[in-house]
């Protein structure tokens, strides 16, 4: 005897859409936390992001459809920010502080909701703009990069059978759980979830993020994602992100503004939050740079987040640096987070155990690792290297340069100028694939 | 939202038992061909089943609670054929034969149920005997296995969560998959599912065929377990086993009689049934003296199944034995069926090929191979080698000797006379692991 839920199952002949956004948590925390301090500090600044494709090889508007892609877009503007998800951000403490969200923002937050995008198909590409003022258009980055990277997975799995599903599924998860036992070898491991924006799919990342808690216990600390943060009980992890210097230098009214943008907006940063949150992300507009221009105070961070330079290379610069200002690395902490996967996780910690803490965010290679999974040979469920990136502010073109030029973008005479401001020391380029 | 079937879930509240029988076809195709000849040919023969442990060092009563598994055999005790699985029997071409099944004995099996039982615990294990009618006691012997294997899985996985469980079974999975992609290197392979007897569960052996159905095609001919090829439309694959050889020589009145016991069951059968059915075993009480006996007609069946000696030394031997009756093997047909896997398989396919046509029966290494799975360690989950044996026939001692002196049964003084009846010629020793 089958026993069926025949409403479900009728519900289910209608199905529409299967929505992505289902959330405004489904975000990355570094969003809330820097969009609180863009609410108060640049409450009328207008930002545009734009969907950025470095995997030039994957022809996404050939994959995917245009008239999903506006649906999924389309439908992530009706959600807002639920009840109890904004009581829960003002009753939960996020790195060790309480009350880290203001009653102001979050009665603000309450009536939030996605600006409009401009979406257009060029070539095999998508052109995805989304122009408005800042408060706004930031949050659109991680819902953009979701959608998009789930209604490609989507396409890939579109013919496969119910079989074949299962075979892609079980061995991504043999996978994953191969990978999380290699991670235990690592005593004093810690790590966190930084998978949301290239993630394969919602519930693939819960899944993900379920497998390494179940895996690693207490070395899993938390997950960039506020959501599943929320329904797991585990700690939101994240700061901020290179799109406040980016705004800030776009801001700027000449070189010399240019070349404070790094600093004025670590300054404000430690203004508005302190304590755990005072990571600095170096490598904007290159590390080399960052460094030897940083004022002393930056020494007394707790540590730094490089994102672009090869790993061991970046933490043994930054280390050097903080041992010329005085300070023992061995109280400091260093987040690594740029594409990395249990070999270089392993080789990372290896290289820093004992000289200075170190903390992984596993980002793709966490939550979208299907390589070779599919037993129909079926591809297009690689993760690419997709970003949704500040291109301009108050309309003036926006920069990153980052320690490998291959991940710069922004107007090519615009990277000129940024330049010859900050040098090209210790810019190294290396493949970008995820 | 999240909708529940709140009927389905309440009953499952009242759980009590989750039936590992439940249909009298779940069990292998030559019980169901074996039954229709005793039934005409010796219906008034008592023969008593007595499960065998030959793993000895797993203590099965140490593991499995005595009252599950009565409450199991019970359960089982009161299952009928249901109308329509004799309607399909009756309906069903049989290795390409209608009406395989007369409406008589159909009638008789619509009243039949699995006899009583005699479970007492003696020491670390299960002494597990089922006395009465052959016509009777014949069938348990598939269920005794299933329930016994299945509450061993049960029992190892009791304490799993479900997270280490959902990680064992994409694991295993995994792994049959990968073996499915060796397999399919071979091109001509003629393959089925003999799993029934010692499978890890009745839904995983049900994934498993799915899967080879779904990864092999036409290479995967069918599965001995009836249920499964009524409910999937596959072929039910098997002839008859040892307990036929092993019945008809316990009741010899002497050792002319005993000597002849083996072509006796053979003529018996052909009488019974023909075509594609002519297949011998020929190891039940060693290979070699049954070939040397061996009245010509045999030469002129099918084929083989040899069961213990080595496969590719047991193909050869009986090739040669074809040659010296002057028939072809080219047109011949060898069933490898004893605990084969992937590697085996591959070896002796590759071995024979061109030469004999090959066909082999994957069992425990298909469905039951969770070597390793476990995340947490656990260990009960390795296949064990238990089976259920004809142990005696109108209260005379029942013996098996096998090309492999591991895979014996029955009384010494008695294996001593077979022996000598027989000869010991071309047994070798092997450890019988599944």
């Amino acid at each position: 005897m089958a026993f069926t839920d025949i409403a479900t199952r009728t519900y289910d002949h209608g199905f529409r859409l299967d929505p992505i956004v289902r959330s405004l948590l489904d975000t990355d925390f570094y969003k809330l936390l820097m969009l609180q301090m863009i609410r108060h500090l640049y409450p009328d600044v207008q930002a545009t992001f734009t969907l950025i494709n470095r995997t030039k090889t994957v022809r996404l508007a050939d994959t995917i459809d245009e008239g999903e892609l506006r649906a999924q877009l389309d439908h992530a503007r009706t959600v807002r920010f639920a009840k109890k998800e904004l009581i829960w951000l003002a009753g939960n403490s996020f790195a060790g502080q309480e009350r880290m969200f203001a009653p102001d923002f979050l009665a603000w937050l309450a009536d939030f909701r996605l600006p409009d995008y401009d979406l257009r198909r060029v070539g095999g590409q998508f052109e995805l703009q989304f122009a408005g003022p800042w408060t706004h258009t930031t949050m659109w980055e991680i819902p953009a990069l979701t959608i998009v990277n789930e209604l490609r997975s989507r396409a890939a799995m579109r013919d496969m059978g119910r079989f074949t599903l299962d075979i892609l599924y079980a061995r991504a998860k043999a996978r994953l759980w191969d990978k999380v036992e290699r991670l235990r070898a690592l005593p004093d491991l810690i790590l966190s979830d930084f998978g949301t924006r290239r993630r394969h799919g919602f519930l693939w990342q819960r899944w993900c993020v379920e497998a390494v808690k179940e895996g690693l216990g207490d070395r899993f600390i938390g997950t960039s994602n506020v959501l599943l943060a929320m329904d797991n009980d585990l700690e939101a992890i994240g700061t901020n992100a290179h799109e406040l210097p980016m705004v800030i230098a776009a801001l700027a009214n000449d070189d010399a503004e240019l070349r404070a943008a790094p600093y004025r907006v670590l300054d404000e940063w430690r203004r508005h939050y302190g304590g755990n949150l005072l990571i600095a992300l170096p490598d904007a507009f290159g590390t080399a740079a960052f460094l030897a221009d940083a004022p002393d105070w930056v020494a007394d961070w707790t540590g730094f987040r490089p994102d672009s330079a090869p790993p061991i290379a970046a933490g043994d610069e930054i280390i050097r640096w903080w041992q010329a200002h005085g300070r023992d690395p061995a109280g400091k902490l260093l987040i690594f987070s740029d594409g990395m996967d249990v070999g270089s996780i392993e080789a990372t910690y290896r290289h820093f155990d004992g000289r200075v803490r170190t903390s992984f965010g596993w980002g793709t290679n966490l939550t979208n690792d299907f390589r070779g999974c599919a037993p129909d040979g079926t591809t297009g469920l690689e993760p690419i290297s997709l970003v949704a990136k500040v291109t301009s502010a108050n309309g003036r073109p926006a920069v990153k340069l980052s320690d490998n030029p291959a991940k710069a973008t922004g107007d090519p005479a615009e990277i000129a100028r940024y330049l010859r401001v900050f040098g090209e020391a210790g810019r190294q380029a290396s493949a970008v694939t995820v």
